[in-house]
């Protein structure tokens, strides 16, 4: 895939300067691009590189100041980045698209599969499921019996979907991911033993959910785990039974949201937070990476640490952490300084 | 599937105050249920929802003491969570049964497989594995050569297990679950490159224990790996080579136990919580979400923090942690106390 | 598989003490090994246990004195850990070796297969994907469309490889890796809502790199995300879009490392610890296990806590966390002896 500079800035509502028949094949950042590529320069911080970059071409804002001669075709646009966003897009949907449904897949004759699928090499689909239009189930994914998934969504590789499951339209699944597993549920017994509690809830996604690589979801031990319209999750991460997250919440990998927990919308959730169970975070709170929440957290509030407190309090308690044997330092001068006074005292 | 109160009633023992033809066909919260379902009441905090709920039938304990009218028919059981998970698990086995052996697996020759059992579509089985009575292989699980599965255990798909490992009877390996990879083992040589320590063991999970989606169990150097009868293991778990773990003791999800370390009988470990290699937990230790272990923890101790210290004092230290900020102005006002009796005295 | 004692002796150079003709099948710890195991004694922490060790053959170095009778056969060597190291990977090789291209594998026409592949049953290998020779790809793998993997790499079962990656020589890629699903990256539009920013970039992993199993690796937003030579990741980690580890890096199970960060060479990194983005961690660095790392790191430093500082000094810091009651009665005791000398001075 090759484009001229004159194409790109049609594309983009951009005016070009320089070389409009400049052609690129390739993305780079600025720092690091080659010859034949094409890069963006939206952070102030990196404007040097735009007089030094090997890149072809440069999208730059519209108000950028030129300080020195470039060697490379600029492309004016209101705003670099989004622009960059724009053409990774148009750069996607030139790749191969996968299509068909495959003969070494398994279908189950009761399945329903809508128009355009792709169910690609050893994939199963079980009894009753609907599949609906543009769907996309790679090689080696599991949809169990009577799963429901929306039109658009993407399955990638060695997803397992269970039973009951409903997917909401333009989802993405991630490779491996695993939705509608048991809660991890157990009544202890007099001798020790764990007795499972059967687990006969679902899993409910709405629309355009994305769900990283090897993370999983949970069933609720009955009614449903649920995860609201945009939200999105990335790899490894662990939802429990009976969860639900609101819309429009983004979570970092390898986070985990203990059984019942409820995380309201717009929350900002960092890597490797755990949330204990039966808990209540409300509306647009931001928790700090590897912050640990054993609390309800009302709604706006930024939080940090383990267990986790308002993170400017935390940040402040940290500074004194850090120098605590200098505090220590002091606490013993002044103990000296008053034995002094007191001997003084005596004399 | 739908049940009369009738009919619940005989199957628990319990007595029907209201109508005994109600009929439900599914279980639900009672503070979120619609008509039609089964709810309980065990929680005395829930009292409130049992005069509002939608719910048809609500289970509840012999002696409680109704305060006000209700819209619902009542189940009296002597203990009314006892009795949902009853229903739960009976629910359950109304769930359609997938029995057989498809023609789309792969199963060596040389593999013994047991009666009843189910093995799913491109599910692989290796050469001289034997499998027991009435074991489910789901789809495109993958069973290596020489291993061992006991009866009635259950394998959900995409779980891989790989060469000599030996799974008991009345045990469940939830999706992606990955049993036997090689341990984590390197020499340093002295070009700085890593030599890679053979792994010749295997990994051993007793009868009745419970495996997590996506969990991994590393197989011994050499020796063993064990899981020992009734543990549970929630989701995202990593054991590495060489640890063994003893009865009925749970971890909850994202929890790592580093190389040859030992955990006792009966302990509850909560989520991502991390032990160091080559240690000995005993036996009723307790450990608090996120903890890090980096030291044996005696029996019955209940520990918290990273590193992990007794939780009562954690707690106590924390308390002040989060004051930090108010202790450092005090030793300041001491500070300055002390300095104006020192200048007093010079006076 | 059983082996003599002469027969071990010569294949490590060493030299036998007691019956030549002993022998082995299996290798055991010399404190729980049973008759016909060897074992080895590397660690004088061990060494009581040679006197009461069931092992049917012990590794043992030349230097080593011995003070009692022993009821087993001794092989004296250089190096006793690593002699042992070298019969694990002797035991290795004697195990039965995957051969062939299964016709229950989907491949595709236009891949190129090197010689003495194996590629095993429901193997998925995509359209123009180079396969170079002795690979062996297990059952149930994905390798997607124009992916290169060098020789001798080991694929295990249920790994996922997608397109345009490209993966060196020697590797080993364990179960339910994911190599290449897409970089979490969304911009937040004005109504809340996430876009996604299309994720075109590749995965690139060097030579003799290894990868655990249900690790997952994005691909970068553009560019490449890379694993250099020789480093080693063990389970579950996450390494996000557009990260750089240099080579001989070591890092433990569930690390986290977040987007566009550099990891230097030679590094070494505990289990659970997580790197925000955007950081750089230079040459040499150690870093704790749990440790969060929210700034650039120096070369050869050794970093712990969250957020991590010098390792020496938050071990010194939470020694006084630790006491942290006993500081604050410090701290009471001292306002009290500066009142009493304040009264004392009213008088």
């Amino acid at each position: 895939m090759e484009f001229s500079a004159k194409k790109i800035a049609e594309y983009l509502n951009g005016s070009v300067e320089g070389n409009k028949n400049t052609k690129v094949s390739n993305v780079s950042s600025i720092n690091d691009a080659t010859p034949g590529s094409l890069t963006f320069l939206a952070n102030p911080a990196y404007a040097q590189f735009l007089y030094t970059t090997k890149a072809s071409i440069v999208l730059i804002n519209k108000d950028f100041k030129i300080e020195k001669p470039v060697n490379c075709t600029l492309i004016r646009v209101d705003d670099a980045y989004n622009s960059l966003a724009k053409i990774l897009e148009l750069y996607n949907k030139y790749l191969p698209e996968k299509k068909g449904v495959s003969k070494l897949a398994y279908i189950s004759k009761s399945a329903k599969i809508g128009k355009n699928t792709y169910i690609g090499e050893f994939a199963y689909v079980g009894e009753n499921t609907i599949i609906g239009d543009n769907v996309k189930i790679h090689p080696q994914s599991y949809i169990d019996y009577n799963v429901k998934i929306g039109d658009n969504t993407k399955i990638y590789p060695g997803t397992k979907i269970f039973d009951r499951s409903v997917i909401g339209k333009d989802c993405i699944i991630h490779a491996g991911a695993v939705i509608g597993s048991d809660g991890f549920g157990f009544a202890r017994e007099a001798d020790k033993n764990f007795k499972k509690i059967a687990q006969i809830g679902n899993v409910v996604i709405e629309d355009n959910v994305e769900i990283g690589a090897n993370t999983t979801i949970d069933r609720a031990t009955f009614g449903s785990t649920i995860i609201k319209k945009g939200t999105k999750l990335d790899n490894l991460i662990m939802i429990a039974h009976n969860v639900v997250i609101d819309k429009n919440t983004v979570i970092a990998a390898q986070s985990g949201i203990s059984g019942s927990s409820k995380v309201g919308k717009n929350c900002m959730i960092g890597g490797q937070v755990g949330i204990s169970g039966h808990l209540n975070i409300e509306d647009n709170v931001k928790i700090a990476a590897q912050a640990g929440i054993g609390s309800n957290i009302k709604k706006d509030k930024t939080i940090m640490g383990s267990p986790a407190i308002d993170a400017s309090n935390y940040k402040k308690s940290y500074v004194h952490f850090k120098n605590f044997q200098r505090i220590i330092n002091k606490i013993e001068e002044l103990e000296s300084e008053i034995n002094t006074l007191k001997k003084k005292k005596k004399k």
